[in-house]
């Protein structure tokens, strides 16, 4: 008989694997019913268990993975720095992967975690990870998963996230208060959740204000810096161009500056602008950038406190808790 | 009797660790005869070589760290990227760990590598590092490291440098060339030996133009964002003020901007700026910087290169190897 895994005991039992997964590490969902049974086939078959199953282990990792598309991005390197003062206080290791946006590389890097090499995960996700089966296999296997910024809707698991759609919405209503009659907005990745509801903030915003909305002005840029500032160029050289924009992601507002830059529109006398990010350089960009400042350090501080308590206790339901922190609107030049 | 390590064997035989540790690595250094003699006793004594010595290992962990001060730097999160593209063409994952400027931690997280769980290391070391043995230890044991951006003088281990003297030198001759005569020199870490190189060269500089060279004018800054802030304000409220600034890391841009800012002095007309900054937002800062931009992903690339040449051949004798890529001064209005 091959060696029997978690699968292998659902089948048996006429169980889920995941209500299998709970009994074995004693979670307060199950019933003493269903645990006794579960544990008393596991012993029956030598049943061994996986070695992140957290409250089964022997020896602990003492090590949390942080898995995330980049660095080169301010929100995401004050986040680690605010996981990274958690983990220093409870012992733990921090070990930081980089997706760049591939779902296979994120699949690879969640198998390697199969070994026990991490006792818990915290993950903003890429802009494909929520067609993957990876996570939710990792979540019932009985490791400690902790979404951040970016998730995924549907997998059941703790989130710790910012008001996306609420300061979109007050971001877009600002340009429209200023007195920008045709506000864009622009994207970088429009599947991801995130994004979702940062365009619904602002199509609310524009709806309200009864501006007719328009397919033009929602814009997904794609691939490298210049790449990106062309596109930019491209919706600025329209005869019916935007007077304003709301770049949703940190990495658009280079760009946006460069191109209006060489096609000598001055920002905000013709065009307003307002970035989601957490750019030092903020206040000293030509002009001062108008931001909508994410809680970046409370986010990574949070998700890995919450991790930290799905680790330690097994009667805790971490896949229940969600957090939302507000962001900051930031009113600078840009939007005069 | 104890585990026999490395360190028996060698006093056993009468030679240096590092003897036995590169005949037990097959090391083109050391003669058949020394390596005979060394296999000979190590089987005797029932010898288990260390996990990370690479060419005895049975299964390779294929994954290498880069162990760094921040990510919240450009030039780290760029080199990573450049890393990176390496490991992923060699099939190798990338464990980034991050030191906070802590030696304890550095030496924490080295220690962990001894479990086999990296098969080489990409490091640039903490302000402290070259006071500790740990670096030292890991390569005598075997695992192959390569230095990059920041590294230990006195360490015999590969290193991918830029030019930090030259490229400091010609900032400064420039600030002179424009008419600055009291230039200053700010640094953060100046034990490094990149800040030493740098501070040399502006040094060097200051003294060929004839100008008295003034340690108020050497600032070494500490702490926080805004206590860097602070001071830079003492130093730009002197009488005797410096018409010229040298940043020699990225993170004392935004303050010198922000104390300008403060004290209402223009940038370039009252003081010229140059910054150590591999920054996306420098052309549009207000005014734009000019900078010593270091060839970021160009050093993280080779340095992964030289690492897995490390890997893969143990007749290439990787500690002997040290790269100099050249860094670009980039004009803009901050030297006008």
């Amino acid at each position: 008989m091959s060696k029997p895994t978690i699968k292998v005991l659902a089948k048996e039992l006429g169980l889920a694997v995941s209500t299998v997964s709970k009994a074995l590490r004693d979670s307060h969902e199950i019933s003493q019913d269903t645990k006794d049974k579960v544990l008393k086939l596991a012993a029956q078959l030598n049943y061994i268990p996986n070695p992140y199953a957290s409250s089964l282990r022997r020896q602990k990792s003492r090590t949390i993975a942080v898995v995330i598309p980049e660095v080169a991005d301010s929100f995401f390197s004050i986040a680690i720095n605010g996981i990274e003062e958690v983990a220093r206080e409870k012992g733990y290791h921090v070990l930081i992967y980089l997706t760049h946006e591939s779902l296979e590389r994120e699949t690879e890097i969640l198998n390697e975690f199969k070994s026990g090499r991490v006792d818990g995960l915290l993950i903003s996700v890429t802009r494909d990870t929520c067609s993957g089966t990876h996570i939710t296999e990792a979540i019932e296997a009985g490791l400690p998963v902790v979404f951040f910024d970016r998730m995924c809707e549907d997998i059941k698991a703790a989130r710790v996230l910012t008001d996306d759609y609420e300061s979109s919405y007050q971001a877009t209503r600002l340009l429209i208060e200023r007195g920008c009659k045709k506000p864009a907005y622009l994207s970088i990745s429009p599947n991801l959740s995130i994004n979702q509801k940062r365009e619904a903030g602002y199509l609310a915003a524009v709806n309200e204000a009864g501006i007719e909305t328009s397919q033009a002005r929602i814009i997904s840029c794609d691939g490298p810096d210049d790449k990106i500032t062309e596109q930019i160029l491209i919706l600025l050289r329209q005869p019916n161009r935007p007077d304003g924009i709301i770049a949703s992601v940190e990495k658009l507002v280079p760009p946006v500056y460069f191109a209006c830059k060489e096609l000598g529109i001055n920002i905000p006398e013709e065009i307003r602008l307002i970035g989601f990010t957490n750019l030092t350089a903020s206040p000293i960009l030509n002009p001062s950038l108008s931001t909508v400042t994410q809680p970046a350090f409370e986010i990574g501080k949070t998700a890995a406190a919450l991790l930290f308590k799905g680790i330690e206790k097994t009667s805790f339901d971490l896949s229940r808790e969600k957090l939302i922190i507000p962001s900051q609107l930031q009113l600078r030049d840009s939007t005069l």
